[in-house]
């Protein structure tokens, strides 16, 4: 066991400083229950769900598991007053909120007694954050799967600069898949580390195993992040990618990057599994991944490799 | 000190696992020989160097410190042959190439008994360099000023995936400028640093004083990588990156984007100091730089920020 008090695990109620993004079409209650009962914490990611499925998920979860487990909320999700009465109503205790602005849920999560840690890109969205009342910060780099900021700075970069700029506790995210690399977050002054593809490779994970095939066969360079006239997202490069690069290389505008995006290509592609025409969100630690495991034994990987390296580190 | 054998400073005769890197306009002989008599390894940047300006850095270098400092030679340099006759022929004992196909000269210089390492940004580019006989090589991530890999790999996604495909000494590059992202890339499994923007910010640089005010001024997001259909380069945005936006939104072409390149960009931004109109090349991590050192309080800060940070991490 980590011996040193650890501020992540303090305010989440957990056992390791390790947290199971909460991503669309990937983290259901089976994965955060499995998460959470491995002593890490588990993330429901709500931006998929309509309010009724989240309630369902809310609910299996609780079930599922004694151990603390939370809920990922977009802030730009367009009923999010009905998501936040689903979350407060069915007595979930922490929030992880992201894509939008933390100051106008912050205080109504809070003074119904709930843990609010906020998703950040730069520092200056951190201060904004901690000055807004969240609990933490998750600093998310450009290696990140999924939707990412504009900034385009990297873990190793982002990290040191959060934590300088905010006295919460901060969560080092993208790139992070290992011991190894959450050993690096916390040279970096990250007290947790927030992990998702490694997830989306897990057996409790409701990606399409088309996807997790794709995830494990893409390679270093298979993934970038593209239509950064819209919102810039991370994916891997395939028939629907090269769609988007030919429209942005000869110019194409705002409403026909829309167009072209459509609706609904993340859960053509990561839960139904069409790989040519879907959207493949995924992080650049795909590059390292190859075998879907149990969340149980991710955990168990990722903290033993942890503890390992943080020893050789010092004996060094 | 380091008490444990380190294969990078074996290799190349140096105290500390710190390598000034070699970069355009910013280090002749002045900050390598200031690097290399504070314990780093010195490298003379020869990509903006004539032949003859060369010989003379690697004169005045060899006069300046008795301590091993290298050349850094960008493979697809013009008069290459000229270059590499004039470094062997002058005694240089360390060579790092980047930039090119390490095949073509790697055995020259091996048979001259120069150490030669090679910089990557790709795992498969790392196993050719290994193939060709290289003693090391650096890896290089996508947060790294200046001249850039097209896969974006991050430093923290590409330092674990380098040095599982090879079996030589790993030098992380990229986002590096503390001794906190020196010991998370040793935690990723690096075994030595090469550390580029924050000795753009040493008193021996040869960076233009304007040039130096505009890395201290820099904040998150203020880089960029851009000029994709040519060379990807990460640079200050200023008015020549606007530029060279728009043009590429609006679908330039790779000529349009050549010319509005030029000729001598990098010498008028970084080197003579012209903000608006030149390329000023430097890395993400420039946000968090804002003062001007000498080199050896670089070296040492870098050190005791690193010791320090291992021994935290391994009394965790």
């Amino acid at each position: 066991m980590h011996t040193e008090p650890n501020r992540v695990c303090d305010l989440l109620g957990i056992r390791y400083p390790i947290i199971q993004a909460g991503m669309v079409w990937c983290s259901g209650w089976k994965l955060a229950a499995a998460a959470a009962n491995a002593g890490a914490l588990g993330l429901i990611g709500s931006a998929s769900m309509y309010p009724d499925v989240l309630r369902e998920h809310i609910r299996k979860c609780q079930k599922a598991t004694d151990r603390p487990f939370g809920v990922n909320v977009a802030l730009l999700y367009p009923e999010i007053d009905k998501l936040m009465e689903i979350i407060t109503g069915e007595g979930v205790k922490i929030v992880f909120t992201s894509a939008g602005n933390p100051a106008t849920w912050t205080a109504f999560l809070k003074e119904r007694g709930v843990t609010v840690v906020h998703v950040v890109s730069s520092s200056k969205f951190a201060r904004k954050a901690a000055d807004a009342g969240v609990d933490g910060v998750v600093a998310e780099g450009f290696e990140a799967g999924g939707h990412n900021g504009r900034e385009e700075t990297t873990t190793m970069c982002l990290v040191p600069m959060v934590c300088d700029a905010v006295s919460i506790p901060v969560i080092a995210a993208g790139g992070i898949g290992t011991g190894k690399s959450m050993c690096a977050a916390f040279a970096l002054g990250a007290e947790g580390v927030q992990v998702g593809s490694r997830f989306v490779m897990s057996e409790e994970s409701s990606a399409h195993a088309n996807f997790k095939q794709a995830v494990a066969d893409a390679k270093e360079g298979d993934t970038l992040l593209t239509l950064k006239k819209l919102t810039p997202v991370r994916l891997i490069r395939n028939r629907f990618f090269d769609q988007v690069r030919e429209a942005q290389d000869r110019g194409a505008s705002v409403d026909e990057l829309k167009a072209l995006l459509g609706r609904a290509r993340a859960k053509q592609g990561m839960f139904e599994g069409d790989l040519d025409e879907g959207e493949l969100e995924i992080g650049q630690v795909s590059g390292a991944l190859a075998e879907v495991k149990s969340a149980a034994d991710i955990v168990r990987e990722i903290w033993e490799e942890f503890e390992m390296t943080r020893k050789r580190l010092g004996e060094g």
